[in-house]
């Protein structure tokens, strides 16, 4: 009953993984062998549910019995990715991007197309910590942020690490942690 | 293996469960039995994820083993009841329960405010079909609404028997049924 | 600059006016002169932006120089209807149902199908008051609501002479009523 | 009858102006001079509702007897700035981001933060033309994006001009532009 367990706890952390479809090069790698390191913490993956990006980190995630979420943009259930253990089919459109960093504590960006920065962009500006692997560099009049508001890894592990405890820091500071109605 | 082979399949059905919070009379017990069923037939129980009818279907279905969706109004996944297996924070307010509806094959309606009535209005006009157990009667001009576009059961068992039903004829008569991306 | 001053002023009343596409029997003209008679009073006019009441409203309103905002389900301005003075393509679908009653300070229902009933639904569930012309009727075990939640008006001017009334009390509750960032 | 007979136009182009809040440097009177043009050539304005670049441009607009249309996050129309001329209140916070881009032939963003580098990632995702004045650059792996997906302008004279230019090309070229419903 473990895994269950788990499942079944408000407080295990939601991982969003966010990348391109189709993706090139080490990509789908990456994004794999991060499904695989977040399902073995216990983490909820959740991933836009399409090709690419989303259904390596699915098939790396489901592989270990985790859950993976697949947040559709289109009406039907059917149009994601196999590897998928549960499917909200919103019909938002992209706006459906909006509503996967909603919902979780970290987002990982592997590589990374413009449907990507726009879910890096909406989690900077919610406070929802980021992580990038190989993904956008951002800046402007010909400088980088400075600071740099994605927390740069090097490895799908590096990733993961980051991911799980940014998102445990940020659950710890919400004041609500210890209450709450569920 | 078994439970998690259904959990993966595109094809098993989702079924909305929709009440109101609180939830009074016999609505806590027939949601929580339709809970219980829709696990043992196999079916993703999605529900709005708050307490009252909300939170009986969720304790029926999680007590199976089943999944049981959360698509939570506000931006906090523990606002949801304790018994949800994956929690959606939407932050949508009551647009969620479009997402609710959108996302499923059939809704079983267990007594109803206006949340549900929403529901169940937004099923009925986007051909999601729709069983009420204790729930609204609609009515133009003093007339009910012949034939009545909610197929009313009498017990849990029959509105589980009849939204499975609905579920899969709606399911076989999609004309991409045989392909899709997914 | 009268009219204009009107539109500017963020107090004005925004009254929506929900009804099917398409129309039948008296509901088009009813329409039509509610949206008269509100362009008169000086209210912006929300609509679903498409056929039917929708766009009865659309004309009325305009006709008298009116402002009228169709939101719009799908993601192409062009598919409201010609009368509208502001168009939001939300491609959103039936959700952008709750959008017309969330920017609302009243609903007026013209008759109905189930679009309305969940704009009404939707309406009641948020506290937005709702007038109805010939609209849906809600009972559950055979009795009707008591006391009916629905203001029902027997005439264009009556529908419209009490929404305005309610849109007033709801703005004049509202704790932040004198103040607000705007 | 002039400026009516443009709002009414199905076919007049709408643009939205994206930037901070609060904006500093040149942003604020960039966008005010943006407002000014774009009213000044029949478009209508849409923006996030706010302050900063969103105020300075609903202040140009209005002042030439434009329509700017404020899509604000809140629930709350009176939460707008005060030269809005219609309101949106979505209450779907950052999610309005979306929107903002859906509903428009083109994107101006004007300097820019986290909130406006989404709806240029948005935009750019759905193929709505993107002009920046002094806004966000894109790499990847040290190296700029070439060609750069987001049209410069080096004055606000230059940025209403192209966003003009890319929003008439992208009407014409869409296939049901001779038809359509409205």
């Amino acid at each position: 009953m473990g895994p269950r367990r788990s499942m079944r706890d408000a407080d295990c952390p939601y991982i969003a993984v966010c990348g391109p479809d189709p993706a090139s090069e080490d990509a789908p790698a990456h994004a794999e062998h991060v499904g695989r390191l977040l399902a073995d913490a216990g983490a909820v993956v959740v991933c836009g549910g399409h090709g690419g990006v989303m259904e390596a980190v699915a098939r790396g995630a489901a592989d270990r019995g985790g859950t993976v979420v697949g947040i559709l943009p289109g009406a039907d259930r059917r149009e994601g990715n196999e590897h998928l253990t549960v499917r909200i089919a919103t019909g938002l459109g992209e706006l459906r991007n909006a509503l996967i960093v909603r919902t979780v504590d970290a987002v990982i960006a592997v590589s990374g197309g413009f449907g990507t920065l726009s879910e890096v962009a909406l989690a900077l500006k919610t406070g929802v910590p980021v992580v990038g692997l190989d993904t956008w560099e951002l800046s402007k009049a010909g400088r980088a942020l400075d600071p740099d508001p994605i927390v740069r890894a090097a490895t799908p592990e590096g990733a993961v690490r980051e991911a799980l405890r940014l998102a445990g820091a940020r659950t710890r500071d919400r004041p609500e942690a210890t209450g709450g109605r569920g």
